[in-house]
């Protein structure tokens, strides 16, 4: 299958980039790019050379969410169930991939764009950035976004967003944790890959493990979320990096990791 | 049903006052406030012409919380049981209710005062508000207040309250998650009816299905919570509101809500 | 049994402090000091002259997390799974227990380390303190102290921690909720004492019903929270202690505790 408005780049290091590549309608999340997301993401999760991707736009910013004409257009029940289902499907492979994804944002990520990046892993920003669910401005409040965003940001700050539809500030998305930094746009792309360089040069299979754990526990109460990650644990130290990499901590020299 | 120790007036636009009006107790929740608030509540919960509530407090302040010479009298069981799952319902009203409620607090918020400033949608308050769940101090540990502050605020920061019991300043609440923001005395009221009118100018009915579906995605594990929000957004998607709204903002117009 | 590696000490006015004394591994957390731990809290848990305590690492620093020689020599299955579940149990019984804990950090809190910050009820630290989960660092992903960390920390900070395993400083650790403030070194003994000394001026029983009620009612939804929290509520109020702590408000003198 041929992606539609998707673009994918090696960046070297086991780092990967996807663009999201529809700046006529501001990146918005169609049925053809949310499809074309999707394939992306699963066919690199899938891939032992990838260790991290990096998620931005092309063009003017991020994204502005649902392509609004073709919802338009939509008409009948079955398909607008299948567009948010399809959409939410691109989130959950986000969250549960094994592999780290950093959302590299500029311009605007609005409604579902602001989903994909509260979905991200972590999420970096230019200084002028906006971000906001604005869904109840077009009368269509926001719900698929805020399963996103309200699992990272506490709740009157995301109350707020939600009910006025008010874009906020990278500083002020930063403060509430919906992103971890912003950059001057000059500085936004170097630090990025520095982030994503450090994470590369770990063991895949350790992220792999780490990543899909962390969110998995985070649903659990916590004698349930102590016996599932001390058997996770228990696998991750089996596997033989672990074993190199504490070895070579105690030997003072660099592993050398079997899963690179 | 008259209502005791509450008032309510029609600020116009929709926007509805709530004022606990009890100044002599420092507007303490007894028994009567508490029914008259649940009342009042549910009342404008159903009133098709309300669209935001703003709740305060009339006197030196906002709420210090139980009466504690009713408290003091009670003496059965049965009775103290009567008056907590009572309180409860006026906390679970506000927050599973359709209708957007903003705290505006003068003064102190305490114990189950500060409790009804956590359960709603968003709070403001003057620069020299303090908040506080101080029932260690009297033997009587905040237990039902920190159910709604500590869904509010992060863990360590809300322990330190209940365990000392010591007031927390508005600067300090902001931070924490406990408001959304704090003005000067003279500032407070305009700022509220800003906010207020903000949300009052969208649709009611997309601000119900949204505000309701919040609170219930956010104790559903991921998928799940994207299964219900995705039915939904398709159910505020078939409604008109929605598709007027779209069709207004692709046609750079103001949208004509049905559901004012 | 003889406590390895942690020395207990009475600091008077009903406050304990434990210190992990294994200066030599920077207080790693061995099976002989975690076996200590867990029967040092256990026993202080039931003994009703302690009323809070005060975690400590003698030497250099709070503690630098798992033992690395110790985890290297198990090499069986059985012996990991063995050793996180036992890490786990320390962790669950500083939150289970009935006596409020304070971490008292200086140094570094690293990896398990961190976790015992992360579990405490309150935590300070000196200035320069540095908290670190850098398992990702040699191929052992901190999965089990994801679990408390991640309970005090919003997720893509904590991510953040996990995916590069780099350390965090004490103001950032107190801005993302991790620890509730620092210090300079002169100054951090005498302010941990000063919260110390108030939450032991409480009845212990409020304490105790409070401190054990916080964290189950934050695994339940809301309703079931305020149902369960009305009944210790009414449970609170039916001993002494709220009885006489509401008449000493009323009648503006000083409480005297049963439960001291």
């Amino acid at each position: 299958m041929r992606n539609i408005n998707v673009l994918v780049k090696n960046l070297g290091n086991g780092i990967k980039n996807i663009k999201i590549n529809d700046p006529k309608t501001y990146n918005s999340l169609s049925f053809a790019t949310l499809k074309s997301l999707l394939n992306t993401f699963k066919k690199l999760d899938k891939d032992s050379s990838t260790k991290v991707i990096i998620l931005e736009g092309v063009g003017k910013g991020f994204s502005a969410g649902h392509n609004l004409k073709e919802v338009r257009s939509l008409k009948k029940r079955s398909k607008y169930l299948k567009l948010f289902n399809l959409c939410s499907k691109v989130m959950i492979q986000i969250v549960e991939g094994r592999k780290p994804v950093i959302a590299k944002v500029h311009g605007a990520a609005y409604a579902a764009g602001c989903q994909l990046v509260a979905s991200c892993d972590l999420a970096y920003s230019t200084n002028d950035s906006m971000f906001a669910t604005p869904g109840v401005n077009i009368g269509l409040f926001c719900s698929t976004p805020m399963v996103a965003v309200s699992r990272k940001v506490t709740r009157k700050k995301m109350m707020k967003m939600l009910l006025t539809g008010e874009p906020i500030k990278a500083n002020y998305a930063k403060e509430i944790g919906l992103i971890n930094d912003y950059y001057s746009k000059s500085k936004l792309n170097s630090e990025v890959l520095k982030v994503a360089k450090t994470i590369a040069s770990k063991s895949n299979l350790t992220i792999k493990i780490g990543k899909q754990a962390f969110y998995k526990q985070l649903e659990m109460p916590l004698r349930k979320a102590y016996s599932y990650t001390s058997k996770m644990m228990t696998l991750n130290m089996m596997a033989m990096d672990a074993k190199e990499g504490i070895s070579a901590f105690l030997e003072k020299r660099k592993p050398k990791w079997k899963n690179k």
